[in-house]
């Protein structure tokens, strides 16, 4: 299975051990920017918040156990180090403009490929 | 960015038109399965919920507005056509028996791959 990102997203963070453990924990803004081929994904976005799908591109794929407790493995977890290092980080969304959307609660490490954006579950309800 | 699947996913499910939008709006059981060599991730798994991330195998990925709406964007949704197939489904815990973890709530068409498991955040705050 291959993925080719979608943008990338800027954070204050130059790894994910400076972020908090949840990005809705901190208060720290972030720029996601598409990229100009996925432009039109983006159309009609309105909603408070975002899931931004991202990929931790320096995470440890070989990790399967917890570092701070080796009986738990990381499908337990939600840290970056997994064999499949997709990563989920819901944001409440500031601004969008064109390709940009300016959002609050991020986590990731500054320059993170994304691989997906997507409506949370509680917006989407609220609209159906 | 190169992913390889930790399992799959049995559902009742042939294709992701016959599930509910949303597989929380539903009832429907199905069991991960995950590799052997995987295996260690799921040690000490314990919680009543799991992100089950999973990839949209038969989805259409040229598709970058919405059937039902053209000028909305794949990113204001949920569908599983877009250009990372790449989709979330929060599921209640059954039970976990050694590499397969039976659930309540999947919305996948059978057989898809799984990429990926995670604790909720939901727990996760519970936990810490």
């Amino acid at each position: 299975m291959h993925c080719d990102p979608i943008g990338t997203v800027s954070t204050p963070f130059e790894t994910t051990g400076e972020a908090p453990p949840q990005g809705f924990q901190g208060d720290a803004e972030g720029v996601v920017r598409v990229r100009e081929e996925f432009a039109a994904g983006l159309s009609g976005f309105d909603a408070p918040s975002v899931v931004i799908v991202w990929w931790a591109d320096r995470a440890d794929r070989s990790v399967l156990t917890l570092d701070r407790d080796p009986s738990r493995g990381v499908f337990t977890s939600r840290s970056p180090a997994r064999p499949n290092p997709v990563c989920l980080t819901e944001c409440t969304v500031l601004a969008v403009d064109d390709r940009r959307l300016r959002v609050r609660g991020v986590d990731m490490a500054d320059g993170s490929p994304v691989v997906d954006l997507k409506a949370s579950v509680r917006d989407r309800l609220d609209r159906s």
